[in-house]
């Protein structure tokens, strides 16, 4: 009645989810072993060994949430938010929005400065703000996908740990693509996204946070009932972490040698994530960084010879995300619909105030390639003659090939 | 520096996770395709359809949380409860207790009413304290793991449906091993787990719920910052859920055709939902829940003939684990060391009052099967023996093959 599962070929060019690696894909299959195996629990320690590696960080506490990227999120906001918490939120994209709900969500007294989208805040307009509504918590996005900007964080950063406040940094776009450097940036927690950079399906989150943030959840630590000895009891904790799933202090007894049952580990999704992560530091940090910018300098090159202009302002742009503006009198949607039915390429519209005003273009770990730069950028092209976009013919990827060539040659 | 995940072979014989189907593992390799593609949405339009179907039920809310087992409970209790809710939950092992800890996280009123572990409640007794307590909510465990018990609902859900109270269960353990009537047995929502008799990995919990759930859901709407519309502002909902990840009214629009953004759906894990479901479907159900009852069977009489003692009340046994009490002057711990590093198989250990007194065997989707089955046993014995343990020796394996001939010849 059901059939086989037998999808198309697709290429991902959004921000998100991307093509996943091959071996990633491969690694899934591996047939499952049990939560407390010591095999298996040897490879929950190497998983957080590795995500302190891409994180770049000293931190202990490095490990998946076992959920999408805001279930990363949730779960950091939320284990250190208690009711009634100052939390600022500079906002200059819809994620920006989104660490707000989760903030208010947990009971949180939220205030938030704005700028346009397309653009970054200077460090010292967020300073001056912090300095004003000394907040217990500074919660920021890294890389907005979607508007294509990329915030500085290190001046942020050091003014917080100088304040003792608490630096949350949502790297979900960022994290395997290009620099999150928790340590040196004075981060406290971060977290990060798989289906992105890493090129591991949707699924995990992988966190981080130090030992400031776990000094937190150590005072709000119960041991959950049913599991803790007579002489644990703590009915009446009253910072209680509101949930139990997303309960840091419990997941940290899960993945400490302790191994205190707490929900079953996603097995398959962490052979995922291992080998994603074995990738990524195989291939070398800088070295996968500048990939990244490599094919997005190739990319807009061949955007800007098209004719076409970027979105946002270029000296924060998130390098794995490209923003391009939809050309006057050009309907968005029909183009992306052609572009994915005829060429089998998908690339992102965005939300909110630029919902078909941009398209989004993700240059993301497996996805980031010369082929599929080439790929898109000709697709791009067809489909927008085709749509009667007044676009200069033939230099695109002749515009990209210079990029490649030019790197070749250096 | 990373070597290649190279894991050993387990038979998996505990209460889950279990061995994962191989065509399961297979669809898990499949490439990932964008989370709004029309092809992607196909599937998880019909993965919907074959939840309901598991769940035997026409409700038109199925569909997986991305998370594991207790997500799906969170999710639904968490979307449910508002501060202050009156919620029963009655208690006959662990898991009970889990089901309490969540929902006093989301600040319900519970009251408890226990039985000793090893048995179930009889319907009355739970009937005359819904009367009694009067709650909002009354949340039960259907196949309690821990113990290996099983509650029967029935009457349970026809008192709480008369009374205008939410029927929830916790179906983890059973879904796809024994029958789980939702509607039938007028329970409002039900929560069933992937890892155990579905053979899917860990990762998602499949939920369903009825309108009576949904219209619950409908008075606690607000949409997202960042996604409503400047009319659809409700930043007063003064009854908001408190998670975002498991706002179970969010989640209805993402799995509607408005497919309102929220998560990035876990596209290899949705993958091998699919597929685990269409392996239960095609076996037929009937067919699968005999399946597990004859090996159960087969299980238990090699155990019986060995010699031991099955814990618990046998007449609300749970089919798919099978809780045997350890023998006076045993170590179990020794015992689960030595099948897992000399045959290995895992069989659990149990928590609370019954750690170091019970194992748990399971007998669960794709690991329940006669070449297990005989294979446990044989290895049982071996390890009983070289543990000094007063058992009958070369009857278990001869017990278990005489369940087989006998049902072969029937």
């Amino acid at each position: 009645m059901y059939k086989d599962l037998n999808t198309s070929l697709r290429t991902l060019m959004t921000p998100g989810p991307v093509e996943a690696e091959p071996r990633v894909l491969r690694a899934m299959c591996t047939p499952i072993l049990g939560q407390f195996d010591p095999e298996f629990t040897a490879i929950m320690n190497e998983t957080m060994a590795m995500i302190r590696a891409v994180f770049q960080t000293e931190n202990h506490w490095a490990f998946p949430i076992d959920g999408t990227s805001r279930a990363g999120i949730e779960a950091v906001l939320g284990s250190i938010i208690e009711p009634g918490d100052k939390v600022l939120v500079p906002i200059y994209g819809r994620f920006g929005q989104l660490l707000t709900e989760i903030a208010e969500r947990y009971g949180a007294n939220v205030s938030n400065i704005e700028t346009v989208w397309g653009q970054v805040f200077s460090p010292q307009t967020v300073i001056e703000e912090i300095k004003k509504a000394k907040p217990k918590i500074v919660a920021m996005v890294h890389g907005e996908t979607s508007t294509g900007c990329m915030q500085p964080l290190r001046e942020i950063g050091e003014a917080c740990r100088e304040l003792n406040i608490l630096f949350v940094v949502d790297a979900v776009a960022t994290i395997g693509g290009t620099a999150v450097k928790v340590d040196e940036w004075k981060i406290d927690a971060a977290i990060g996204g798989t289906q992105k950079c890493l090129s591991v399906p949707a699924g995990m989150a992988p966190i981080t946070f130090n030992s400031r943030v776990e000094a937190l959840l150590l005072e709000r630590k119960k041991i959950e009932r049913g599991l803790a000895e007579p002489n644990q009891c703590q009915d009446n904790q009253p910072r209680i972490i509101r949930s139990n799933y997303f309960d840091l202090s419990q997941l940290m007894d899960y993945w400490s040698p302790a191994r205190l049952n707490h929900h079953t580990e996603a097995t398959s999704m962490l052979y995922a994530l291992r080998e994603g992560l074995r990738i990524v530091l195989e291939e070398g940090l800088e070295q996968r960084f500048n990939r990244h910018a490599l094919h997005e300098q190739a990319l807009m090159q061949g955007l800007l010879a098209m004719g076409l202009k970027i979105y946002g302002n270029q000296e924060y742009k998130l390098p794995v995300v490209t923003s391009v503006l939809i050309p006057e009198g050009i309907d968005g949607e029909a183009v992306r619909t052609m572009l994915l039915g005829d060429f089998g390429i998908e690339i992102a519209s965005s939300f909110g105030p630029l919902k078909g005003k941009i398209w989004r273009i993700g240059t993301m770990g497996y996805s980031c390639r010369k082929k599929n730069i080439l790929h898109v950028l000709g697709a791009l092209e067809s489909v927008l003659i085709r749509h009667g976009a007044q676009i200069n013919i033939g230099r695109a990827v002749q515009a990209a090939l210079d990029i490649y060539d030019h790197h070749k040659r250096n």
